[in-house]
């Protein structure tokens, strides 16, 4: 077949392609960081590219392709490097804002210290050969010697493990390790000696899913993976996921088969980094929402979504991996934590065992902030949990200037309350590119304090800045300005912007409200910010906008992405996993879209930083006006 | 597409057809009865037509058909109906040795009472619809009922019920039958009340496998269903099998899925027969001897084969039948019953728990008569088991006018020892068509005992009759003569076909000595004859022929197809499966090719009826040469 050049600029990385070879997979293989959040699948619209030669010698442009291109890019010859295949000669230009940002590497868990006693274990043991006076079959053999040297009784013996028995036990000269999966069923023999066990923990978010690959037999993390969720074309949030697999035909079917892809995508990704093979992956442990629970598992989620929201299972659930088509060890078990209710699913649950509530003399507000908010009130006697609809707003979707916190993204910054200007700081001190889902917040905290954005989110285009100006779109304010930035445009925060994050954190303060009332609590001793954003956000800020409660800002924590955290606890301990069926049983959930007072809380709490409440901690740094603009 | 004529003959009977469409497709939607024992898969050559118009309107022949022509029959036009697809218009003529004959409908089982105690049971039950105040998971709510109305608690849910759960307890408003497997797993809810319970019991023989569908409620047969086992065309032996499964690139993986194939098939026609869904068999038990068992279940036979003949596993195997692609209830269970030793296998165990040996005081020969025949000798006290290579001789293969109990078959014969004239009866009282098992053996005896075969086997060609000639292929009597068959030729017993015979009675004797002198005995008190053949089997013929040592006739009995009986047992009861797998791990197992005495026993048991041992019971009946032809 025809070899195809293909010249990248400005860098200038040539090299020769098979016809068909599409251009992200020639600049993966050319070493070019493209930026490509979907892995070449056609919907996150990031691997944009320039054609600078040889339009002719790309396939044409499908309308799904056209869609994630404005109309500007396309005149200016933008392709998407993942849909357009070579077919002769082409030299493309990728754009500053297509150049992939290196995920900044943080701390992915807290690795909280915990008794090691995995449901997966191995035993390392040698059996006599067969004879004619002892012919005994492969299975007993293994079985009588097990229990002489471990003790182990009455194991049941996986039928793939049975396929493979007698090979095994003759290549390691009847010398084997055994690997048992809660002290009851055999899912792995392997000959001779080994020592390491595996796990794999996932965090299947609604927006992202990040997966840890865990060292059993030591409790550390080996290797982790994050990446979108492959769902997310077919609906941004729980309710459009569940519209979808209700009224599509094979809806369900799509999602299940997507989510399946995208765990095994990152199954493969962490054992790769490892070095170690997929079938080495004996056990995996799921946290998700509830939505993200039976869409994994291929649960029909149509009662989950109307009244009385019924979930279909709310216990742990255990399958075998290779009834999911999971690539793993395919006698291994897969553990989904249980579920609470409603939407509060097995990510609450991670994030309350590693978290443990029932242990608190005082009263906790948990707060796990990802595109659902689920947060819990109570402390030793009682724990209320709810769900509250933030939207993906926090993790800086549908924000205009919205990026990855990636080198470049704006993560802090401040505003003269008197002259309006910014100074700021991005990650890995790189020109501009976008704002991260924690500068996001410190921009509106920093806007409301500067009285840019008003009490009731309006951003005050009477201000005499030119930074506060009016568009096509509605008003804006320039965070920095074009020629600072690498991207060549202003970066703003715009109107709409505002109304997103508003609603995200009226959402979380209302369930919040809700929950102390159940509890009877006034105020609460100690706020917990659980998910990855949690970790990064300026506590002070989310404060002054009102995402919570008043409370003593040294009382305010970050736990990080506990809900990951809990899922790999419970891989590591088998009571772990008892006290997240219990307190899954235990916790009472409140249906927050029912209570009485919902509708005015709600709205109480659009205001920034709250309609009626007060905060005594951070009221000197709340504007003048902050008050005044409803009374 | 063009439609293409197709005329069978004699009948007259003419239809048109798609071009692509075989002659055996064809003739079948015609209800032309046209033999075929492979199901159409071009391998048993049973469905020859005759060619009369249009041999140019077929697609040509291939190798593999030309192979199970003779030569004479490819010049007269003859092919094999399932190979030849029609391209244009043709004229057939079914000969009579193709009509396919009705097998004649036997009692199927000996249906032997048990106390019913199946291990799938049903419960109906009516839950509390869901509501704001009660929004529990369908699980739990499902779980509590059952517990609140049966008692039952501690259930495990299997994973496809789990994911059909949802629409099942809304369709039935929360009214349904569940089925709970073994007290431990639900693993079918339907809607509303359902009363039967059905599961299958098969018999994989080497040669031939028998389905039976059980109505768990009842005991009784529904239906029942056999056929060639599909293995035996890579193949017609166990050990044949075994060198297929090692030598052949996938040979294994072949072999596993032509038996699951052909259990499917069974199972297909079973639930057809008694118009009900696959879905309804909740259970399906199995017995074969243990290279049936590892084919099955695509265990690895390698070391079964050669010594120290070790399986893979000896104790129940309990598999879900998806992970076998069973064609039943995905989360039903597949029980196959536990094997001894060497090629003892569950089919042994299958007769031992349906004769039950070990609640007798006087000593029992059983005898399981198949292409493999088990041994097994002893009473309470003790119990020892063997496998004879008796080959397939008894079941009518390798007989030259073998064939199956069908209309047309020879059962019963007489020989006047002075005339040599036969007289004989036909199953259905048709003109005979070949022999079958039981009629292969009374023509033995019969022949033997009329001086036409010598105590050595040898057919006594200074006979003056002129029913024994010599022939190119060796000498052979005639049974009947070619103006009164069905098929147009002389029905004879060859030299070859008494060979055949002699080598399986040998292999059976041999066995049963050398278990008797295991056990001390000199004498059995009883021997009981199972396998279907064993039912229609003359019991003098037998012992005339030395099939096994002698015994009071009338304590010689036939207990029908006792392996498959053992399946229906361990199908209806729970402490059937229980003795099985006691019996499978006490009985102690002789390996007879390693036996000191098993080339003398196997040498002197060559002989009509035996070179030493007499026959005190039967004496009177044995030609006067008998001893004297060795001494």
């Amino acid at each position: 077949m025809a070899k195809c050049k293909v010249v990248f600029q400005p860098s200038g990385r040539r090299g020769e392609f098979e016809e068909g070879t599409t251009l992200l997979e020639a600049a993966k293989s050319l070493g070019i960081p493209l930026e490509s959040l979907c892995g070449g699948e056609g919907w996150c619209g990031k691997c944009k590219v320039i054609i600078e030669k040889g339009m002719e010698n790309l396939t044409p442009m499908g309308s799904a392709e056209a869609k994630l291109l404005t109309d500007r890019e396309i005149a200016a010859n933008y392709r998407l490097a993942c849909r357009a295949a070579i077919k002769g000669d082409v030299v493309a230009s990728v754009p500053e804002v297509s150049v992939a940002a290196v995920q900044v590497v943080r701390k992915p868990l807290l690795e909280l210290p915990v008794e090691l006693n995995p449901a997966v274990k191995k035993y390392y043991v040698e059996l006599p050969p067969p004879s004619l006076e002892d012919p005994t079959g492969d299975v007993e053999r293994l079985l009588a010697s097990l229990e002489a040297a471990h003790g182990l009784k009455n194991l049941k013996v996986d039928y793939e493990v049975l396929k493979s028995l007698p090979e095994t036990l003759r290549e390691g000269e009847w010398k084997v390790t055994v690997t048992v999966w809660d002290g009851k069923e055999i899912v792995k023999v392997e000959p001779g000696k080994v020592e390491d066990v595996y796990g794999v923990a996932i965090d299947i978010g609604t927006t992202t899913m990040v997966g840890f690959l865990i060292n059993l037999k030591t409790g550390r993390i080996v290797s982790h993976y994050s990446m979108m969720n492959p769902q997310v074309p077919l609906g941004e949030d729980v309710m459009s996921r569940i519209t979808h697999a209700i009224l599509k035909e094979d809806g369900l079917e799509q999602l299940h088969e997507r989510v399946i892809r995208g765990v095994n995508f990152i199954i493969s990704k962490l054992v790769e980094a490892a070095e170690i093979k997929p079938e080495d992956v004996c056990e995996v442990v799921l946290v998700g929402n509830t939505c993200m629970h039976h869409l994994f598992l291929k649960l029909y989620p149509e009662y989950l979504g109307k009244s009385p929201f019924t979930p279909v299972v709310h216990d742990a659930v255990n399958v075998k991996a290779r009834d999911l088509k999971l690539q793993v060890l395919a006698s291994g078990n897969v553990h989904f934590l249980p579920i609470e209710a409603g939407f509060v699913g097995a990510d609450n649950v991670g994030v309350l065992i590693a978290t443990e509530p029932w242990k608190k003399e005082h009263v906790q507000l948990i707060i796990d902030i990802g595109t659902n908010g689920e947060i819990v009130v109570g402390n030793r006697e009682k724990l209320f949990s709810a769900s509250c609809a933030t939207g993906p707003a926090f993790e800086g979707a549908h924000i205009k200037y919205g990026m990855r916190a990636a080198p470049g993204a704006i993560e802090d910054l401040k505003i003269d309350p008197e002259t309006f200007e910014v100074t700021y700081e991005t990650i890995g001190g790189e020109k501009p590119r976008g704002i991260c889902g924690s500068g996001i917040i410190k921009a509106i905290a920093e806007m409301f304090k500067a009285g840019i954005i008003l009490p009731s989110g309006k951003i005050n285009v009477e201000l005499s800045t030119r930074r506060v100006r009016e568009t096509s779109e509605g008003s804006e304010f320039v965070l920095v300005w074009r020629d600072e930035t690498a991207i060549g445009e202003d970066i703003t925060v715009t109107q709409k912007d505002v109304r997103a994050i508003q609603l995200a954190k009226a959402a979380l303060y209302c369930g919040a409200k809700i929950l102390m009332k159940h509890f009877g609590a006034e105020k609460v001793d100690e706020v917990v910010l659980a998910g990855a954003f949690g970790t990064y956000i300026d506590k002070e800020a989310a404060m002054v906008i009102g995402m919570f409660p008043d409370c003593d800002l040294n009382k305010v924590v970050s736990v990080g992405n506990a809900a990951g955290e809990g899922a790999r606890l419970a891989l590591l301990s088998k009571e772990k996993r008892e006290e997240a069926r219990r307190i899954a049983r235990t916790i009472k959930y409140i249906e927050l879209s029912i209570d009485p007072d919902f509708q005015r809380e709600f709205m109480e709490a659009m205001v920034f930083p709250h309609m009626k409440d007060s905060f005594p901690h951070i009221q000197h740094l709340l504007p003048k006006t902050s008050k005044e603009g409803f009374k």
